[in-house]
């Protein structure tokens, strides 16, 4: 094939935002080869065979997969599941139970749909590392572990750790960065993908393809994603974190409540702007940091949910926190609550409507002032509401609710 | 079957002479439920299958296996064929190049045919780890180094040395013990026998059979055998051993040369003398120290070339070196040296006879008055023997040589 990017022109772009390059040398003669030659980079990124659920912390290799596979270049899932098939060997963690093959072909497919919200899934390559790795024999392993030493492997972070704080590392463990890396091996990879918190293993892949007399990878690492608080990795269970099913309105008004300076890093981890237009932004974003802040959160909504559904959930934030609007969104949920003829108190409404899941957090957000009746601050949750009371309740920036109290 | 000896009797007699069982109580219940079962004990020693060449270091744990045949247990040796057969996959040793499955099987002959002369090889087994290591896949292999951990494995003598001075140690390197346990678990093991230095090996087998399910086998672990010297271990490379191809008269007499304090020692782990015997010679040895090495001189010569031979090899010694003899052996090889007609000086006469290995070992001899002419000590190597000289050479103590110069 004929690449339409210079060599330096790909190396500008895959390296915008990246952790690590191992090495810039390496790829831009990768580059330079593949060019001449019209013949794709082999890209390679691992992915867990558990169900998994993307958020937008899992998008960042995604993103620079999306700009390889737009360059011209040959994007290739593994997905691990050999060790998923045989589960844990340790039988030790409750966390990792064996998958059946069924399952884990039901978990890449699950896979396949999200991952083809961000690239072209057609022309990526999705293979299972059981292929190779289920016909390995014994002679075949110790070759492959005879290749790197105990103590390197123990420079692992947290190997290093749990070694050094004499919590066990069961040599089964000194198995994996090997298999991972021999992944590479037989793919032939040119490139591997990975979170900074992945270097070790993809380095071990680079080391074992020099072994096995093959060119060594190039490994690229991106930084962690910090979440919406802007101070811990974005996951699931911190709950600072943008999933890429969730509602167009959801993904919207997360994304404007991120701290200003993590604008940016937003900006060139997890969208496909070009180079032209993040230089443009930088240089927006001192004078008008809101109009930069809502651009983003649009691009973000509209390339998993389209340019229309990010527009009308621009304009139904618009209308509820903008000047022009009356503070209210356009569709409330209208529930009925029974009551006995003296009432009930505002803090037993909250919590049974759900607006509150506890007593303890209906006081605190009572107590913060994050509640209103009627768009106006109430803090006093022992306020009665008797049969035939109608208002609306808001309960924190996004919750609302039509409360009609009818009779027991 | 039926036992003779009852397992307290059985107990005793394998427990003399180890350095170690873990545990006697174990192996006290091993006996007992045999002895209740008439079912026998699998007893296991592994061997190497690089060619053997068997010394008497080497038959201090034959000698123990001897003594569990004896007791009507069935004796298993493993021969490690499957690391040999693929060669160190490091590819640094060169000691360990790969050997092809006939070698491998030739070797075993020839150690068959070694062992033979120590125990009834007809009533023992002999099985290859390949039969089950080979069949192995990668699954088992992560099933099996799942058992152990790094901290224990560096627990090993060699590898903790070798960690602390960051001599590098490869991940194959921890298979090694896993395999050699495994073969335990392979073999349903209920005893493995070896040497002092392969303790943490045999412990790991214990470990392994728990982990598979199993009842772990006892580990018996017999003393490092010190050569003729008494002070380091025998072997071959330090020339302080006794091979058991070696001639009568040679087995006898280096054995004559040991040390009086190794007497009991090599009385317990050389021989097959009775628990009663071994009694009396203890009393003895205090007042005949000299009929008592005799005696294990000729035993041990009797045990590989049969009672005569080792009376013969006696005989043969007392007549050199007993007050009666001539200090003469009974039949010394001729051979022939041509001469110039000014003769040969006895330096060179030494090396072309093989009496000396080099000029410096004959210059030595010479200098420590270990040559003599017709038994007269002779320290000029420049003295010149004309053809027609006739005359019987010694060096050293036991070589002797007919000798007779002719002209060129």
């Amino acid at each position: 094939m004929k690449f339409k990017a210079t060599p330096a022109e790909q190396l500008e772009i895959v390296a915008t935002g990246t952790a690590d390059i191992v090495s810039r040398e390496e790829l831009l003669k990768k580059f330079e080869k593949s060019y001449e030659t019209g013949k794709p980079l082999v890209i390679k990124l691992g992915a867990d065979p558990s169900a998994p659920d993307i958020h937008l912390g899992h998008t960042v290799v995604l993103q620079k997969m999306r700009q390889f596979q737009a360059l011209g270049h040959e994007v290739v899932f593994l997905i691990g599941d050999f060790t998923a098939i045989i589960g844990d060997p340790t039988g030790k963690k409750k966390t990792r139970p064996a998958l059946t093959e069924d399952e884990v072909r039901a978990n890449a497919e699950t896979y396949r749909q999200q991952i083809g919200k961000i690239l072209d899934i057609e022309k990526a390559r999705v293979v299972f590392n059981s292929e190779w790795l289920s016909k390995m024999t014994f002679a075949d392993v110790l070759k492959l572990s005879s290749q790197y030493t105990v103590a390197r492997m123990l420079e692992r972070d947290d190997f290093a750790k749990r070694f050094k704080n004499q919590v066990p590392i069961s040599v089964v463990e000194f198995m994996y960065p090997l298999m991972q890396g021999y992944d590479s091996v037989a793919l032939h990879a040119d490139v591997e993908l990975g979170g900074l918190d992945q270097t070790f293993n993809l380095l071990v892949g680079r080391e074992l393809q020099r072994s096995y007399g093959q060119a060594p990878q190039v490994t690229l690492t991106m930084p962690i994603l910090e979440g919406l608080d802007g101070q811990e990795k974005m996951s699931k269970s911190l709950g600072n974190y943008v999933g890429i099913n969730e509602a167009a309105g959801q993904i919207y008004g997360k994304l404007l409540s991120i701290p200003d300076e993590l604008m940016i890093k937003y900006y060139e981890l997890l969208t496909d702007l070009s180079l032209a237009d993040l230089k443009a932004i930088r240089e927006q974003i001192a004078s008008e940091p809101k109009a930069v802040k809502m651009r983003l959160a649009r691009q973000i909504t509209a390339q998993y949910h389209g340019a229309e559904a990010a527009a009308g959930a621009e304009a139904e934030f618009e209308k509820m926190f903008g000047k022009s609007g009356d503070g209210l969104p356009d569709n409330i949920e209208e529930v009925t609550v029974a009551a006995p003829a003296e009432g009930l108190p505002l803090m037993k409404i909250l919590t049974v409507t759900g607006m509150a899941e506890s007593g303890g957090e209906a006081r605190r957000l009572l107590q913060q002032g994050g509640v209103k009746i009627d768009q106006v601050k109430e803090t006093d949750g022992q306020k009665m509401f008797k049969p035939g009371a109608d208002f609306i309740v808001q309960a924190g920036k996004r919750k609302f609710l039509k409360i009609s109290v009818k009779p027991e």
